[in-house]
């Protein structure tokens, strides 16, 4: 009566999975349980073991069998004396403190053992000047970390680095069965493999709360995660509370009193970022999903038509008006104003000319304008047109592969690869050879609207982003990549369960070597990062049948 | 960018799902996120309306337009003057003022309007003795319910019945935008379409906090369902505190202390399933599915071989000792007395009979017992022991559909039917036909390795437990069934999330008339029933893109 015979081999699941066809005998898995025949002798799970097993894996790890404890009144976090001080580190010192001693929600003082040597202090060094800092995809997350009894150092040019070690220095150590706390003589050498490691969410199609935005923001530190991608705004809400335009959330969003995240909402999301060295991308998608845009911005949609008469739908931003574009440098200043990160994420997706091609002004337009009936240039110009302002108000920007495929663009230009056409390789390999810079979120929708929990995030973590036909030079151009929770099916409810730990299979793809790729080993990091998750009070969800120390409860 | 264009609809998703042929477009759509060309004009989600719809849609149901008033000091649950009194009721009282007034958490008074009349007294008629009673299968769960200001009334034979009531007193309150409490004049007469109605935990395979199974039972009662069928134990721990043999737990459970029910946990779920008119029945499944029992009841397990010599393996209780039905003896003696149902559930599927036939004395006890070189002989004779320690010690029993395929079961066996054989209708034809009264499992396993979220749940609403070839005296042999959430990717991280509300759909299913089956309604009232769980605390997921009016925080 067990739920499927591959519900017992999850690694069985992940082939079929990888092979389109056989994708018929998975179709007979889903829609009838089988029993099973031959039924193994069953081996009884054992405890996911915390011992202090690093996920990311780091880029040089050694560690000794030298063994020391840590006690709760004993050990602190330092500065060297010649280290840069500030509030990014000074903050980062009391979280991980408590990480590392609090269980359940209380700190919990760890036997110590006279039998070993104790480590008594981490002295952190800090280079460059971090007071008031903000990251960017240029910032360096190096470091080097030193275990060894009594004063272990942590060493970096930037507070991004130290809080990348500092999640490390909270990773070696574990908690015994016997409540000893332990970390082992350890140096690390570390690095990032990609410079923007990203996690999307989805604001619009749900509207997420503060509160889960900020444990998406933990999870993420706790995977090396850089770059939050708030694609704040889309077809269903506007939740984002404009100063320019304050009735685009007062009429777009689903409620205006509950549903909205207010300049003080976004202040502090950035700045609890931040803190964690996670940059705030937002995107905000024209000229298509904007139809909550609409009815606080009269005249920023195009009328749709039957025939000769508006039919009263709308549709896109109106890519003719003059006023479309002041709109749109109004709210590009304001948004500089609010986000300080270099880049805004432009979308420029998906974009249906059938109510362009409806609209007779339009025609009219597209005349005037030379473009013939090739509505591909009427978008080009449009994207063209915000390209623009978006550099005029002094931000870089991100788009959705299609504007790179128009071609329109500058070599600084990044576009991110969202889906197959006709393969992951062959998009990688196409707009890269154009120049371009690319980020890839296509093969990690982590939100999938048919998944399989547990076993998925093995091929999530099989893909890497520059395993495609190209140059060094091209693949090169692969700056990073991003999981997407898109927001159909998902709101605070269900999003960190669903999230997580399978985006740690992409925090390790986009952190460590491109020669960490045994699957075995990565499914004890994955399991043990999913119980530490636990244990720090996320509710990441199981991937297979078994147990760790301290529950979610 | 966004997640598949079905996404966009997610009926259209529900329809290909029904289709086996157009499964291979279900594949792309999953690979490989396309592009949506022909974007329809957008048309922005409203907030689901709470408006009072109840699910599981009640069998006759009369809602006037008429409307009145709740105030929060002037609305009170009343005993007629002939009405019989217990615990069960007043506790329901108290439960159902709190879920009618409290809003995230807290007791919000509603406004109330001078322009309409006020309800101020619902007096409940409970026709049976109550005090200390305990559901069954041939529970009184019908009620009558007139609501009419000022004073309404709730009519049942039983405590039962009235719990159905108040729930579906309850869920007609709505809460108007502008705060004001209402109710409309109604008149609701109501009864069970199926007599048992289940739920599934499976506690083996992740152990799921006491917290987590509250949670889980307070849902199973805003959905009407009365049976929690509690896997309790399986091969990968016995988390059940057993007092006759305490080292199956002690050796069996993941961790004895914190992955342990006891029984003091046993009782306190029982007695919250109880006043919820929630019957438990527990399966202890036997002979296989049995590792977790091999540490704490030497002997209990048959040693396996390779040749001539035991490999150290052990598979399946064994069959040819007295001690093994001395120990079922013993703790089916202990199940009578901690578990007040009158069923148990004996499990007795997916027993392979590799180790059996490497045994050499399980061989010389096949020729003894002339069962020749046939197992499954062995295996009838273990059951049918068993079955019959069963009705000894005063309980009848539940067992999965193989049980009864093998056909040496007395005809008041109860059986479970969980996989195709070779379709779910041919199962219930051939089982009902042989005179088995049955459950249906089948086609409800919402834990699903490859689900659908927000989209599945018009399937598992689809399936009719009725509708299959046979006489009306078959189809009467089918008692009800159960929606099942196996173990192996689920615990407290993300339970409630993953079966509420999908698991509504069987609910309604299982309650309502045979001739509810619109589609377009059930959405509705899916909807609302997953924004009121919300409303009430639990983390029921969303179903497609919108919100509620109160959301989870």
């Amino acid at each position: 009566m067990t739920s499927t015979p591959a519900a017992h081999d999850p690694n069985k699941m992940a082939v079929l999975r990888r092979t389109q066809a056989v994708f018929s005998v998975l179709l007979v898995l889903f829609v009838s349980p089988l029993p099973c025949h031959n039924v193994p002798a069953y081996q009884k799970p054992v405890m996911v073991q915390q011992t202090g097993k690093v996920l990311p894996k780091p880029q040089m790890l050694t560690v000794s069998a030298e063994a020391y404890t840590l006690a709760m009144s004993g050990f602190k976090f330092t500065y060297g004396s010649s280290s840069q001080m500030c509030d990014i580190v000074d903050q980062a010192f009391r979280r991980y403190y408590d990480l590392i001693f609090v269980v359940d929600g209380v700190k919990k003082a760890p036997v110590v053992s006279k039998d070993m040597s104790e480590l008594t202090e981490l002295q952190i060094m800090v280079k460059e000047p971090c007071t008031g800092v903000y990251p960017s995809l240029e910032s360096s997350e190096n470091y080097t970390l030193t275990v060894a009894a009594p004063m272990g150092t942590l060493v970096a040019d930037s507070a991004w680095g130290v809080l990348r070690g500092l999640e490390t220095f909270s990773q070696l150590v574990y908690r015994t069965d016997d409540g000893m706390i332990i970390i082992n003589k350890t140096t690390v050498d570390d690095f990032p493999r990609f410079a923007h490691r990203g996690i999307l969410l989805d604001t619009s199609r749900h509207f997420i709360p503060i509160k889960y935005i900020k444990q998406n923001l933990d999870a993420m530190a706790y995977n090396k995660f850089n770059v939050f991608h708030w694609h704040i705004v889309d077809d269903p809400s506007f939740p984002y509370q404009s100063v320019a335009f304050p009735d685009l959330s007062a009429k777009g969003a689903f409620n205006p009193y509950t549903h909205l995240y207010t300049q003080e909402d976004v202040k502090d999301v950035i700045e609890y970022s931040r803190l964690r060295g996670i940059r705030v991308v937002p995107e905000f998608d024209t000229p298509g999903h904007t139809a909550s845009w609409g009815a606080g911005l009269p005249g920023f949609l195009t009328p749709c038509y039957d025939g000769s008469a508006p039919n009263g739908k709308y549709y896109a931003a109106n890519p003719m008006l003059n006023t479309t574009y002041d709109y749109m440098t109004k709210l590009l200043q304001e948004i500089k104003d609010v986000f300080p990160d270099k880049y805004v994420h432009l979308g420029g997706d998906e974009v249906s000319f059938n109510c362009w091609k409806s609209n007779p002004d339009i025609t009219k337009f597209m005349e005037k304008m030379g473009f013939g009936t090739d509505y591909s240039k009427l978008e080009e110009y449009y994207i063209k047109n915000i390209l623009d302002i978006t550099t005029s108000v002094g931000r870089d920007y991100i788009v959705w592969q299609e504007v790179l495929d128009n071609g329109v663009q500058a070599k600084s230009t990044v576009g991110e690869v969202w889906f197959e056409h006709p393969t992951i390789q062959a998009v990688l390999e196409r707009l890269t050879a154009k120049g371009y810079r690319v980020l890839l979120a296509a093969g990690w929708y982590l939100n999938h609207d048919v998944y399989n929990p547990g076993t998925d995030w093995s091929t999530f973590y099989k893909l890497d982003p520059r395993v495609f036909n190209g140059t060094q030079a091209q693949k090169d151009l692969v700056i990073g990549g991003e999981a997407c929770m898109w927001g159909e099916y998902v709101d605070g409810t269900n999003l960190i369960a669903r999230l997580w730990p399978r985006a740690s299979a992409v925090a390790e793809r986009l952190w460590s070597n491109k020669d960490v790729t045994s699957m075995a080993d990565a499914t004890v990091r994955m399991d043990e990062q999913r119980c530490r998750m636990v244990r720090r009070g996320l509710n990441a969800e199981p991937l297979h049948p078994g147990f760790c120390q301290f529950e979610y409860d």
